[in-house]
């Protein structure tokens, strides 16, 4: 059973990963200049991939692909320790395979570092946010109505891609990822630690206030 | 209980409105100046916001985070005043909170006032006919097939963006706090008593007509 | 029962064409000559209407909103032709008002007559296919996964405007209602006749491929 | 029962092609030269017609549209060895005369060679990936919770087209029949059998990484 997990942690991290560097290169390419248009077409692909990813490996292992979620869940006695750290260490194993196989699609260097500067209270602010909005998601949905995780994850995304300065990116295993890789979705890596600090922050903030909005057990509609 | 529900309207708004906002920023900054592809932006993080949101503070506090909707059930009976002035008063503070954590974000100005006019019988139609669809669309929706009230109100609110000639605000508290950003979602203070009226207008007409369209049990169809 | 049917096809109908219309208004006003953008935000519009009138008329009138709906589901007996008369001269008058709060709404003369011609064998054979795949869906869906229906078709119109050649009206009604306007969605009367003709084929071919397709009971996949 | 599959197998083709090249004409019209605009219509149209046969189309023959589904399906033992050859020929069929159609709604001549070369060791790994991503979705998705395999095909084919080099062909018919077209979507037939080579071998890939991945009886989350 933890093979499996492990497994599509893996597997699941690298279709994603592959998919928000991939279609940041294509959209980036046939753009012709309009980020606007660039963004649409990577939040489409990236919105579309996280519904089919959780939907058929959440039953398999959670479908965290998502170090702060995992961290999270551990927080909250869902998983165990070397659970976590399992599935944190699937993550950026298969993320990081995921940024190659992008390259390597699009005909790219496989080994990059990212030069795009990602920085300052702005940007840190919308991370912080974006991974509040997510977790609080995560949870929220999880107690309420279930069965929409995978809706609700995706559409999440889809808008913090917009709504926040930083195009939320949320996941500590992606920053790092994104890292490697010298495009439309990449982050220089002087610019990780910020973010991977503010997606802490908002998760922890998210993790403290969903004990007080959802009850235990899920309460009627007033 | 209501304190539960209380805190869900403060911050269902705060993330819708900071989603409408930021979006716009968003948008505008990237579009390179054709509006139609930043609606579209701004178009998909709403509706999608929407669809989180409802989904999973509807079982809190009916996700109503529009004053309108809190008035009309009210008059229906749904809530007592006391609730429909605690959460008008919770959707109006979490909607100004979110407008300047979008600024914050977007490292604008935290406090600004809305330039843009948007007056005159075709606007306030539009805000009419939006508030009208908006609030059938709740009412029908939760005596037809209440299990999609969170996508259709998403969807409907997509639409309402393009086929409305104001871009539907179809809220009093978001047009309120939309007078407090100098940018691609504002509306100058001066324009706000206006679109109020009209939705207010097109929502009583929702709520009558939906006396007459809607059975108090569920029909079959014919 | 019966007028509260026929208020539903009258007021669907209206909102259904006034997005139609609307939206393209909103589009083309917006989309600085790039009509695929223009497009875009129509199609969003109007399949995001679709599933939210749908989802809620269809339990009070079926949610035809097209006489040729109408028309099949006479002929296969779902409806007397006393209702099937009934819904479409609904549909004819609330489809008209829905174009004229259009041209209100968005501050243009309420009548007008559209000049855009749209005709020759090309845009028939699209037409005839557009309605085919409509009907084909409604019955097949209807008979397979009806709780799907508002999805399928909201989905099915999205994928049709953009793959057919005529941009899919499939309705006379709102083939005859959008030659009341000349904007982005009219078409110049003369051109009507040609797109009813092409609608009825495709309809009567889809009724009859769906018996040979469909089972009267649902069957189990292979 | 066998005849009514084999029609749904054709017809469901017809319709898909038609879609896929009908919507890159359309787009690449209309787009002005903007190929990430014209990737946006293509990517909406596919997507939302695969939502719309698949789900009316799967209780009557599996809506397989694919011979690579097809090839996997008998691997697995859920179709027989003539039920197989017979889906693939109704795929052929009915996707050519689905590329012949579009041709016809969009006035150009409807026999075609395309000349959009499509090769290379990017290409051949982006169809790679695209199936392998494909099949895996299919039948993980099929295990775990079948009830959404219309939306996650759908959606994965969305992202697909996006994250992989090769626009994600991942269906041999299709290849043969965008040889036929010299548009938007249109492949030399000179590229078709290294595409077509790519892709059983990512299918392939995906049949045995299933089985590691996916239990035979449904898992719980951990």
């Amino acid at each position: 059973m933890i093979r499996r997990a492990i497994l599509s942690e893996t597997l699941g991290s690298l279709l994603l990963f592959a998919t928000v560097i991939g279609s940041g290169i294509m959209a980036e390419r046939l753009a012709g200049g309009n980020v606007a248009i660039a963004l649409l077409g990577n939040t489409l692909a990236t919105g579309a991939i996280l519904f089919v990813l959780i939907t058929m490996l959440g039953p398999v292992s959670g479908a965290h692909l998502n170090p702060i979620v995992s961290l999270v869940m551990r927080l909250r006695g869902h998983i165990s320790t070397t659970v976590a750290i399992a599935y944190v260490a699937a993550q950026l194993f298969g993320g990081v395979l995921g940024v190659w196989l992008a390259h390597l699609m699009f005909d790219a260097p496989v080994l990059q570092l990212a030069h795009k500067v990602r920085t300052g209270p702005g940007q840190w602010t919308g991370e912080a946010v974006a991974t509040f909005g997510l977790i609080l998601t995560i949870l929220g949905t999880a107690k309420m109505r279930p069965e929409h995780i995978p809706a609700s994850v995706a559409l999440y995304i889809t808008a913090a891609y917009w709504f926040t300065s930083s195009t939320s990116f949320a996941n500590p295993a992606i920053t790092i990822a994104r890292s490697l890789s010298d495009s439309f979705a990449g982050i220089a890596p002087s610019s990780v630690p910020g973010f991977v600090v503010a997606q802490i922050v908002g998760a922890l903030a998210a993790h403290v206030v969903a004990g007080s909005l959802f009850p235990e057990h899920r309460a009627k509609a007033i």
